[in-house]
């Protein structure tokens, strides 16, 4: 096979040796954006890609698929080049999956052991310990039950969490309450004092955790007010929203890994928002080795004939 | 029965309804330390304490039972008054070990994430993603396989860190490489790249962990250096040398809980070192409700003629 690759503020100098190194019989050719050369595409077979050029989408229309860098795949649905038969492959792979749940762990048992009002303590050189509830006190809500969601929920509850899970087509998970669709998505809200979402970024989702979400989470008084996590997309959130909420008490506090625009600007009042803990879409992060050995895998199958995993239904985007 | 409760820095108002609805058909008295009236101990059956008066434990001889409110008994062990032949029980608990396990799982990940290094950049609102090792890449070693010992490793382990353990007694525990005695402490150590110490405090292990014991540990490079996380007792460290490592590296970061001296001095360098986690010994609290129904449980052993759980051993301290 010949495979392209264009991976957006990526450098062929680190990627290049650990994908030849897992495709070792295969044509790895890095894409020049500057070249635009088409001719490079002459044969490709499969392109592996992050917010991929346009130019390079176009030149793509009989290639076998389009492998994502990450999970989400908004970076490449709805570009007006993107060849419409061609399959997209969702990076779905345990170490992301890890990544990731590590994160979402960290984030909830920091607003839970109330670290950010310890840190600031610690500023001031004070001893003082707060009142504090234990994590079955809590309920965690997790939006989006897909592979992320149900594994951050599974490292979730040996800790003590309580659990509950919304997802657009209905789950069942043991241990977990699980809501579905739009008609229990105000009773999942209801009940969740800790919202994760994991959400992608769909024409559905865009802006979804708003004002109104917001006001529909339980009220959570043991953490003086609930608390919105997203490890997802930013485009799913309302950031003004959020601020407000922050600033009023509605929301107690957010770790947000995701922006509506990223880098978030240096302008944004969240970065100065003492219980909002912000890191650079940095939750789950694709290791070139998890990525290479992920396009080798999925490159066997179809030589193999088996079909790809986690090719993305365009009618719901992802 | 009688049961005296003497709780250091804490009050009556707090404690006295939880245990008196925990144990309804048994006097419950709170000790005056002021008063100091020994005529109150007449026919006392037992005694919850906390630092205890020596007063109170000097009229304590033919009491059945001493009940510790914490895990810990250093409190309570080499006072010069303690009556020798009264059982001193030690308070484990689901509640408690549960709250344990959820600081140390969370300071884990704050190390193993880079927590302070984001909160930095956070402060001077900055953008910048930084390299990360997964839990997987680390080995936390966890000083003493009790009760919370072993929690804290079955709620370390679905998030990926591999697992070592030492105790003083040889241990088969399921998913840890497990250590024991002097003759082993030396391999424990250099396999640990988090250690976690949850010792109790004896003259065995008054100031165990000092430089000796940091210079052993792993060099763990992916994080630039060993973490050491201390949920035990202050006793068991010798901070002047860990001051001195987070100086020079040979520790890349700490979380304590505990200190040589509580409330930790405002003059002490932990509180000002970027990546020195310092909380006011509130990592594993014990709740009233937790602490009555446990003296409760005790007091029904006894009078069933069942032995009381978790009496301590004074031989060894603990």
């Amino acid at each position: 096979m010949k495979i392209i690759v264009d991976l957006k503020n990526e450098s062929a100098e680190r990627w290049l040796p650990s994908l030849q190194a897992a495709l070792p019989d295969h044509e790895i050719v890095w894409w020049d954006r500057e070249a635009s050369n088409e001719s490079v595409l002459d044969g490709a077979d499969a392109a592996l890609v992050w917010h991929p050029d346009p130019a390079l989408l176009s030149g793509l229309a009989d290639a076998k698929a389009l492998f994502s860098m990450g999970a989400g795949v908004d970076h490449i649905v709805g570009q007006p080049d993107l060849p419409p038969d061609v399959p997209i492959v969702r990076f779905v792979d345990p170490d992301l999956t890890d990544r990731m749940s590590e994160w979402i762990v960290l984030q909830c048992l920091m607003h839970l052991r109330q670290q950010r009002r310890y840190d600031a303590l610690q500023d001031d050189q004070r001893w003082r310990p707060l009142r504090q509830p234990i994590a079955s006190e809590i309920r965690v809500g997790i939006l989006g039950l897909g592979t992320l969601g149900q594994d951050a929920a599974q490292k979730l509850r040996p800790l003590g969490f309580e659990l509950a899970g919304w997802s657009r087509s209905a789950k069942t998970i043991a241990g977990i309450d699980t809501y579905a669709g739009d008609e229990e998505q105000s009773t999942f809200l209801g009940v969740t004092e800790i919202l994760v979402s994991l959400l992608p970024f769909t024409p559905e989702t865009a802006g979804f955790v708003d004002r109104s979400v917001i006001d529909r989470l339980a009220k959570c008084e043991v953490l003086g007010g609930p608390v919105y996590i997203n490890a997802g997309r930013g485009g799913t959130q309302v950031e003004s929203d959020i601020v407000a909420a922050l600033e009023d008490g509605r929301l107690s506090g957010v770790s947000l890994d995701v922006f509506e625009t990223e880098p978030l600007p240096a302008s944004s009042p969240l970065w100065r928002i003492s219980n909002a803990i912000i890191t650079p879409h940095v939750a789950a992060w694709s290791s070139h080795e998890a990525v290479s050995k992920y396009v080798a895998r999925q490159v066997g199958r179809h030589e193999r004939g088996e079909p790809f995993e986690n090719v993305i239904d365009l009618s719901v985007g992802y």
